[in-house]
């Protein structure tokens, strides 16, 4: 997916409600994104969250997207898991599968697929989970777009993607501070989540200029096709608007 | 879907295995049945589970369905549960979804849907549920043939049915006693549960004649079109053989 | 359990969190109430939430209590399930188990018990589910007082609890609109949940008068030692405070 | 615990069953074992399962232990898991509790502790976790007896205990190769898992003279005070009923 920046799409992680536990504000943020990653009940999300999560999305014209994680709710899909062989590929098809049933049910389908927390970071890190990723969603549906996170190794993962027809769309965060090899500050370090205001000018110069600057100030020139906001964050809605606001500006 | 006797279908119930717990003996019935009633997660089953049993499913030819239950794996989904209105349509999609995600990733699709224990139960019992399933598959996929149990009140049922596009496939048990009015003996009655034998025979008049007799010997008239062996059974092996064999010898 | 109105107690259900998802208000509430009713990991609450919910309740000298349900965090443990003989006993001693274990390695011990959601509505309305409610406390530990639900029939349960040597402690509900039984004006009847200051008002008048009125204006006399307010609702919080400011005044 | 040789305790995981699902041979094995590692409920076992093993292990006189593990049911507690600070204390609290609870309402105490799968292995290899069980099993009851492996560090591992007041129980493997370091051969290597009658043999000179051989021949001196028989394997029962018969013999 090569994008213009002005099109660079925004996207959310959504539907991370569980029963009767509320998280996020999916009804608030909706309105003002592009892709919304929505939990397959592996971590968050239950069927009849994922329901009224993909009616919303609909409602919107939002672009729904398949957020699957390690089977692992009260962790959250944060603790890595050690999994046998197949074992990525079937959980992966079975929550692809999940959201998708409800979707189409609801007169939608699927666009793209995010893993969560300990499976994006294991993805991101290991090359043999990345490929079990790549090659689940080979399998499933080569049409389905795959997040990435952006990285200066963007053009190694497309090759290995296109080897199984798939396609990659890279993702940068607002709300992260960039290191100068184009990886994340770890969250445990000082300054690793940027202040609201740190947040926009981030999103600002990535959406009208394509790049990130590394804390040490270095400029950084990856691809980005799509930039995250944390919807669990309370800055989530006033950043998700400023940034709607600028693209239809940009317009 | 009406059928001639002689290609009156076998279904089973299969992949009812969870984790390191196994159940049933799908590798040595799969070659003798024709449908495959396949857990999806809810009451038995994982995604290796699945993805292992819809591989075996293939193999044999066997056609793949839905065996969606209530989120309960500890009591296997035997318990009744009230829900919410639209949560039955929403954790329908989810598992028919689940399924035919890791189905069509390994190159097969989806035939039917039964669903499981107390949800089949309620189902055949209570109209208001069985309008949601019915809704359920036919905003899923009114391809779907959807399994429910003959009784007396088929007809009533295949028009309810049609309303929403969706066919039905009615079966019959061959290991159950029958009363006068066509519903199975409680379990919890003595003669419920029929013997080997009894099965055998109870199964090859169905086959045969299309005919069911009651505990009191009063001959059932109702429309089958498949005929439920059960797999965790330990005569299951048996029986499936046995009408295998009777069914090559028909033809 | 007779206590004089003056020293009627404050409960309100603790430690609904789970995982990641946050429920109440317990930090802003805890120092308000007399009795905390933590849950057990099976509607709500996890080992983590239950941990930090006992050491709260620690911290300010509330009597820790477990708050037993059936196993369905999906569902809040409000569906009714109709389970085998003998279950009960076993969750609930589960249950019970794994809290005083928590509590005891933090130091405190267990003070009471009050069945949560559908397992509470059961107890009230089937006698036989009461009495397996009844024997699990006593075969656990005789000293727990068990919570009921305050009504006409409290003579009653008393006698049928004394048999197996276990103490009631009778529960009336501040927010709850009374029919002229004694019984809660349910849920989806118009009236049922009370306002803000309806609420102080019932509660002064039970922690003052030891009396409840019903919505027709009738006085209804039933012993009741003490008063929940709900943690979840939006006003549990100045509820809470109002009325330990009255019992601090009124002593 | 120092035991002479011939009073070695046969300990055997327990109560690993789940829901309808049946794992071991409880019932058969019981009668020949000192000591039952009982399941909890986060890697298999659920509340009727550990009451039904419990009431086993009292009819036949053998001490209850619990079985504690990562919340894992799908991949029964074999996929190691990393846990904030303090989550390992407050998972064992709550199962060494749920088990306790089940165990004093039918009549008996508990007498050890054993980790189980990955948490016994991360226990072994990492000792920060091992500090926590440790602490874990001190905050819970000092009395409680803590198995870990029989290795070459059991010195170590005796005086880091001795600092929180736990007692500690060294087990040895009737039916796993030993390394010359007094590890077990890894079990995806050649030769890892015994056969029945090297198991009966490793076990008897364990129990006669005290010590193992290494699969190179070098005899290894360590404390051994348990003997472990898995229940799951084909062989246990066998084993553990000539192992019984021996104890019989020699004394």
């Amino acid at each position: 997916m090569t994008e213009s920046r002005k099109s660079l799409l925004i996207n959310c992680d959504m539907g991370e409600s569980f029963g009767t536990w509320q998280m996020g504000q999916d009804q608030e943020i909706m309105p003002y994104i592009d892709m919304a990653n929505i939990a397959c009940g592996f971590h968050a999300g239950d069927a009849n969250v994922m329901q009224r999560t993909v009616m919303l999305a609909l409602q919107y014209n939002v672009k729904i997207g398949a957020h699957p994680a390690y089977p692992d709710l009260q962790g959250f899909g944060r603790r890595s898991m050690t999994l046998a062989k197949g074992e990525i590929r079937a959980l992966m098809c079975y929550q692809l599968g999940a959201l998708e049933g409800i979707t189409k049910a609801c007169g939608g389908s699927l666009h793209h697929v995010k893993p969560h927390g300990a499976l994006y970071n294991d993805m991101m890190r290991d090359k043999d989970t990345l490929l079990q990723v790549i090659q689940a969603v080979s399998d499933y549906d080569e049409e389905l777009l795959l997040v990435l996170q952006a990285t200066s190794r963007n053009q190694e993962h497309q090759e290995l993607a296109a080897e199984y027809g798939v396609n990659l769309c890279f993702e940068a965060f607002s709300d992260r501070a960039y290191q100068d090899d184009g990886l994340l500050v770890p969250r445990n370090q000082q300054g690793a989540l940027l202040s609201k205001d740190e947040a926009i000018a981030q999103a600002r110069a990535i959406m009208q200029q394509g790049k990130v600057s590394s804390v040490r100030g270095t400029e950084l020139t990856m691809q980005i096709d799509t930039l995250c906001i944390h919807g669990d964050g309370s800055d989530a809605l006033p950043i998700a608007r400023q940034l709607y606001e600028q693209k239809i500006k940009d317009q």
